[in-house]
């Protein structure tokens, strides 16, 4: 079928082209004619302009836009302007969800669809596909999904669930329609708010592995701020990028993310110009939110959220008055700065 | 090679069939006749104490214990009475590392070779092959590089990690020796720790999508705890199985784990029969106790063992509490006990 | 100095006696009439309606709203609309600080002044005096100042802080500034977000104390969850209500919720009728959104929060998933359900 | 009563000061003699060894330890040597319970008694007394008890609790008998674990308010990390030392801990020269790790915990994995370093 995508960075432009290669015709816009020419070169139908762009779509026409959360909102309220009842808008972006709800709202009075797609596979998308959460009202998706099983990875290699039988469900095919707008970028959302949750798993595990020789540096320097209590049992110098590589072997925690893990420590066994300040994009903050909203305990992703926090220095009024309370209290005095740049050139030497 | 084994339960057994197939021999032990006469049967030699079965080994005897980690040092003291200097005892079960440490040093002593060799894989070891994290002297673990090949996963169908060349690594098969004794079973401790945090992680966050309908309820239902602010933000109903698979497929969360938990949410969607009383092994508490003791934070690891203490009631006395308190400084009313159990009626009405 | 109070319920009205007590006249309204004629009995002047209430005030009028947080924006409305320029609404409720920016920003257009009170003090407050966290404009909260500091504790007989002289700051009295309108109820928010936290560090504590007679209930039952390691160390059958009471004189944490729990302790030392299903109101949820907004770590704080949740088995569906991924990749079956109820006859029959 | 101190640091010898203003004698000693010296001329009997100080006692002999847990042991065996059956060791020092344990049981074989007492109350107790929780056995604790109820900071001014009638119980005059050997620094210890929650519940709570012109920051500097979403409802500059003054002030949450913190917010608003790194004892770590032990939940107080850890930068190995998974999953690279001195900067310059 014939698709408009407006926005061609990484994820637009793979899109197009993984639509492109399963047959799709796509009119593709972007504000940077280099990024319209390039894909115009693979293929698409380059496009001038959000009119010109819907102008080349025929009724139900259906538009994808894959841009930055930050402008969805103003551009939606274009393409909408050039759009007739019974067409289709589509979000494929980060959106927070709640901005679907409102915005699907709007564009029903004037009989525009709106689905949100939630999607998930970074830089491997374009040939591993995409994982893909929709939203959206049932006539909308039913008109848009051979574009999303395109898009989608497809049954692949990955084993069948036990018990599953028959022909491949939408869901593994890797696409599934979630519920009505909104809904996809709910799941998204969630999907996110996991990810921190299992990333910070491996961090905090391996990073115990990585201090499992805390015994052998006691030894070594005696003016620690608490004493080991049993320093012969950490006398193990642990070597973390080859215990992540042997986990991805037949072990309970075998994952994707473990193989990025496995992959990093490889290429970089010392996080050699990583400062470890972690950013958080807007998905794992609103999942939270979400939680808190309906009430459901998640002391682990939101644990996962505030170490990021945390690793940016936003502790740091916290500590402060932790401090100085030691320091009314008992006379406690802080350590000495400077601490962890020690701590990080005994590991060195030890090395 | 030829190994002794001791304990032939499900993991015992299926180590020993699966040495077997690759040429191995084995001589098996089991307090339960049945269970070495089944093996016996399989091609396995069986014998009748642990004295006949050291008198079937040669020197140097190499003899692997599959065994509850209660029992477990009552064993290792019999088998090493039967032992002599320069043989190898493998400890495959669960042991606390720190117990490692203690017997390595005992056995050292009279010559006789401790290796701890933590091992991944469930019940699906016996095809997939079992992740080995193994700590001891360099040469007890070069001698039993043979069996531990066999065991392990090998390459099998996973994708090289970017980067890596030549021959596969050893834990690119699957094993790995990770330090003197005790180091296998502390790798494999921190990997049980991590599967808690995966776990938990998972499970947070498809809790937050089944209560995604709370403005639905929320509308039928007046007299809730805490209102709900936006109740026009949570109108999904979210088939979490679907949900589950979907993410299977191309998402970044794709995990062994998440496969298990699509795998028990195909084959009972509504999760009859589960009470939500979780256990813990040890594992999951040592990792705890090995942070706090070399100063590692741990918060995402540690809140995924407290829920379980919490899912079995352990937080009883805490609550009970804090009701008191909010009971005294308020006159605040506890909810009548039942919501719960209306909370899960409501939800299986509706759907 | 003239008040109208709308909302005699028990903080409205023991404001209002306050106020009396110390000289101010009060103008009174209430849907009941009742509740109003207690008051009048008392010495404030009674009232039938909002505009009866309105029309009693002289210009600038102050009106005191202190009603539950459902129904002030309506109430605002209503009392607004019988307002003139340069008069004053006073919100002491509980409202979320975001309604306050937004009522105040409206209210502006009209020349009325909107200033929100957080109010902490509970049951204890008629006496003890209110601690008032204010937000609005300073023409408004300066016209305000005599009925700020006649509700507020004063300086009492708490010790003042070492190093402050001359005449008590406002802060000393119990007052507080916080900012243009919404601080006050911000201040307040987050002053409850800290109230939880220093709750659940409490009962967790006293919930190790209550559970440091492990070791002996071990002995009598064999088949426990995780055995415990070294029963030895858990042999205290602790006295905690007296624990509580003991920590009141000279501990560190003497704080007025300890006080709290040793007076709720002594009353009824087993908690007899208390569930444990812990409420929460919106200052909680509200704390660790704010928290999230502006990227602050507060493991502790939303810790807290999700302790109540799942105390009301809001963790239910996410704990049946872990026993379920338990059953898939291990065979491990559930707890049989009851061993809560076993746990807690249990330690009554040692009791 | 006569007692036998050894070590006069600030606590010991602030200990023997309030034992003497009450009529008891004291024998001190200590490794400095300067110390023994000064508190000689205070009125104590000094000695020269502790061979001395027990001949300067008389049967039953009671010698007090208030000592760095580190040197416990050893100079408990050096006591018991100079001691005959019936004798009591006390030590008030912070051992660790499971070292009470099996100090009392060695003891024990010797018929010498031993009693342990937690001691709370910090550079204050001077005047203000010391909170004692006592652990040993029943005869031996009747015996000191009059110099427990000296060093007890007894009724004072501090409201009765509401219900409790008669003579004052020992737990108001601020000591407790617990019960047997290790039961009083269990408690304390875990009283350790409750000020740790309780003063992280400040700490985080303080950071919010101090965070709370997030909107007012984000106008200025455009390319934060997450775009804050409604930047209108985070324009408060809150004077957090004024707030903290404030909360002392009929508050739920006033509490000593919140005493403290006031007078250091008041002395250094800016907290300069504090660089927030949060060294932490053994009690707290202990805590958690008896909490893992028995099965207690207590994810409030291990958080407070581990956010001691994070400050002093031992979440660094972890952060930088997680920045490492980032840039592999989507090529996302880290902020630069710097950023919070920035934002510290910024702050002072809006200051």
């Amino acid at each position: 079928m014939r698709l408009g995508m407006i926005g061609l960075g990484r994820m637009g432009a793979n899109i197009v082209r993984r639509l492109m290669r399963d047959g799709h015709e796509c009119v593709v816009y972007d504000v940077s004619p280099d990024a319209v020419a390039a894909l115009a070169g693979d293929g698409a139908a380059g496009s001038e302009s959000i009119a010109d762009l819907a102008a080349k779509l025929e009724a139900p026409r259906v538009v994808w836009l894959m841009i930055p959360a930050g402008i969805t909102g103003a551009v939606v309220d274009q393409v909408a302007e050039v759009l007739e009842p019974g067409d289709i808008i589509i979000d494929g972006g980060n959106s927070n969800y709640k901005d679907d709800v409102r915005r699907a709202a709007k564009l029903r009075e004037r009989g525009i669809h709106y689905v949100d797609v939630g999607t998930s596979g970074g830089v491997f998308g374009l040939d591993r596909g995409y994982c893909l959460m929709v939203g959206g009202p049932d006539e909308a998706v039913s008109v848009i999904e051979p574009i999303l099983r395109t898009i989608a990875p497809g049954g692949g290699e990955i084993p069948r669930t036990p018990g599953r039988e028959g022909d491949l469900a939408p869901e593994e095919l890797g696409y599934l329609h979630c519920g009505p707008s909104g809904a996809g970028h709910f799941v998204k959302m969630v999907h996110n708010g996991i990810e921190y949750g299992i990333m910070a798993s491996l961090a905090e595990g391996l990073n115990i592995l990585d201090n499992a020789d805390a015994g052998i540096r006691e030894s070594e320097h005696s003016a620690e701020v608490a004493p080991l209590e049993e320093p012969e049992f950490y006398q193990f110098t642990i070597d973390t990028p080859k215990v992540a590589e042997l986990w991805r072997r037949g072990s309970v925690i075998s994952s994707w993310l473990l193989d990025l893990t496995a992959a990093a420590l490889d290429s970089n066994p010392t996080l050699d110009g990583l400062a470890g300040r972690v950013s958080d994009s807007g998905e794992g903050r609103w999942t939270i939110k979400a939680a808190v909203d309906v009430g459901v305990p998640v002391p682990v992703l939101a644990a996962s959220l505030f170490e990021r926090f945390a690793s940016r220095g936003e502790d740091h009024y916290a500590n402060q008055l932790l401090s100085a309370m030691r320091l009314q209290f008992g006379g406690h005095q802080e350590l000495p700065a400077g601490d962890v740049l020690e701590a990080g050139s005994r590991k060195a030497e030890s090395a």
